[in-house]
């Protein structure tokens, strides 16, 4: 078991490991947490893990409630979020109680906002059962449901007070779901560690993978909580994966969007002379070796409207992540001319 | 014109004063702010305030765009929410952009909210244009609406980046409007400042006694942002007054309710011998100064029911605030069995 402590606003541990999940109720407890808990999961996942967590918090002498979201991101919405909130109320949940969130990325971004907003906060554990949302998504405190206009466009920023990450759960993940969470993993490389890219090369140890991509989160985090700068470098390959994702009614998965930006970026920038192509091989091996694509088979210039709106725009200008080399991208605030220049 | 400063994690002032809201676009310049505003107000103010403060900010460079809510409680619901956080995304607003409440309680509460969430947070500024969001809820950060099961049940701590409080606005206030912001200004009295108090058994200067109320509230809120302790006070009579609230199906306006709170709580401390008949008298004379009631006219166990469901429940436990004297409250945390018996 590796253990990682994110210094945010509210610091807390992430945990890294195997039999996690069967141990939750004694792992809340030892955190000082005790009453209601409201387990938020999916339909996926609830006839996986939802009666090994629900009996360990009953062990541990927690009342459990539980909701089941239908999975995948249309989920992510404000209509469930209403539905969870009333029934948390009706299950008398107060502000010393607690919400877990058990499943992949969009069970955690909803159940997240859903405990940053309940009562104005209350305590909040996350148990990823995904590789994505290990190494993504649980950790940093980035919570949210869409809107029509787009994804994640409303959430809150809010830590949890426990991150607790079964590796086991992953046995159980369509080969696709996992190929995802790579996607975020080789991000991680690309942004601040050529090292992990080699590792990444071969078979590699899970915890050890999971855990440096977790270590890079919390530093960024801790230098940067509230995304005003370092914690934009996050979004290497985000800004045109969110517009494939969107362009595509969001059939295509998070990840392999992040793949496709990802590699379309890094093209514009050995293109543009801003990066070696040594970079490019790199990713495009990585994403070969991992499932992912690196062709959106779509002219980029389609993307461009979706790119205006994204979260990142600030006026008519978008903060870039640009790769400079592996393990180094910078940050550069772009002009709608400007990108479309460098992305044509 | 009187400046008061609130040091909260994010400092703002909160100024005080009259010929400010046509001044508005020129105030949240000098703040450094700047691109799209989003005016959000009510069909009771928006004929009054709406083309004034629209005008100012226009002629200071803004782009203006506004989202007229029904008056009244009811509209503090999450599907008002979700049209305004649609409507402000459709607008094109990003995260260098600012929402504008214009209104009482209800539009601040839902605009701070939105405020809150959009895109995870962006530029903030309250209008308060009533005497009760004046002193109360525009400072302090508290923002939310509400939920079936009850009030403010959903929502965010999010301090705003000025509060402009112009004092001409009150002009248009109905008589029993203003009179549920002096419940509110009475409140401050008796938990902080016996000298308001007898200063409001006269005819006052509204500049003076708004300042040294919203003074108080900065005070508390410095020491105590997100309501574990000290800022707990500013919930005197609030307890009683949200659940009558709730019993009337919102039909008692929240200034009578927590005027009804303070003399429901009152009375039972005086008979419980927590504080000295005095109190009380002065107490029932300034409720009865400025038009509001003191009796509820129902069995206060009726209310016990709503009660165990407040905000401030904890596990089993509700903590209220007892008068001791008049400037002097204190916190108790007591069980239903001893809130029940103390109240019976």
């Amino acid at each position: 078991m590796k253990q990682i402590d994110v210094n945010a606003g509210k610091p807390y541990p992430v945990k890294i490991g195997r039999g996690l999940l069967p141990c939750c109720g004694a792992e809340l407890k030892g955190i000082g947490l005790s009453g209601k808990v409201m387990i938020v999961t999916d339909d996926n996942v609830a006839p996986l893990y939802l009666a090994t967590a629900e009996a360990s918090l009953k062990n541990s002498g927690f009342t459990v409630f539980s909701f089941t979201l239908p999975h995948g991101e249309n989920a992510k919405n404000f209509d469930n979020l209403v539905k969870l909130l009333n029934f948390t109320a009706e299950s008398g949940l107060t502000r010393s109680d607690t919400f877990v969130a058990l499943g992949g990325g969009v069970v955690g971004d909803l159940c997240g906002f859903a405990a940053a907003v309940y009562m104005r906060g209350v305590h909040f554990v996350q148990c990823p059962t995904t590789l994505l949302a290990a190494v993504d998504s649980s950790v940093g405190g980035k919570t949210a449901v869409d809107l029509a206009a787009g994804k994640n466009l409303a959430g809150a920023f809010y830590q949890p007070d426990l991150v607790l990450c079964d590796l086991d759960t992953f046995a159980t993940l369509p080969r696709e779901e996992y190929a995802n969470g790579m996607a975020e993993v080789i991000k991680y490389g690309f942004i601040r560690d050529a090292q992990l890219l080699a590792v990444l090369e071969q078979a590699f140890d899970e915890e050890a993978v999971v855990a440096c991509c977790v270590q890079i989160k919390a530093d960024v985090v801790a230098n940067d909580e509230f995304d005003r700068g370092e914690r934009m470098l996050l979004n290497f390959g985000h800004t045109v994966g969110h517009a494939i994702e969107a362009v595509s009614g969001y059939t295509i998965p998070h990840g392999q969007a992040v793949a496709l930006g990802m590699a379309a970026v890094t093209r514009a920038c050995v293109k543009n002379g801003l990066c070696p192509p040594e970079t490019l091989s790199i990713l495009l091996r990585l994403l070969a070796r991992y499932d992912l694509p690196n062709e959106t088979g779509r002219a980029v210039n389609e993307l461009f409207g979706w790119m205006g709106k994204d979260k990142k725009a600030s006026g008519d200008s978008i903060t870039f992540v640009l790769p400079r080399e592996t393990g180094r991208c910078e940050l550069r605030k772009m002009t709608r001319a400007e990108w479309t220049a460098l992305l044509s």
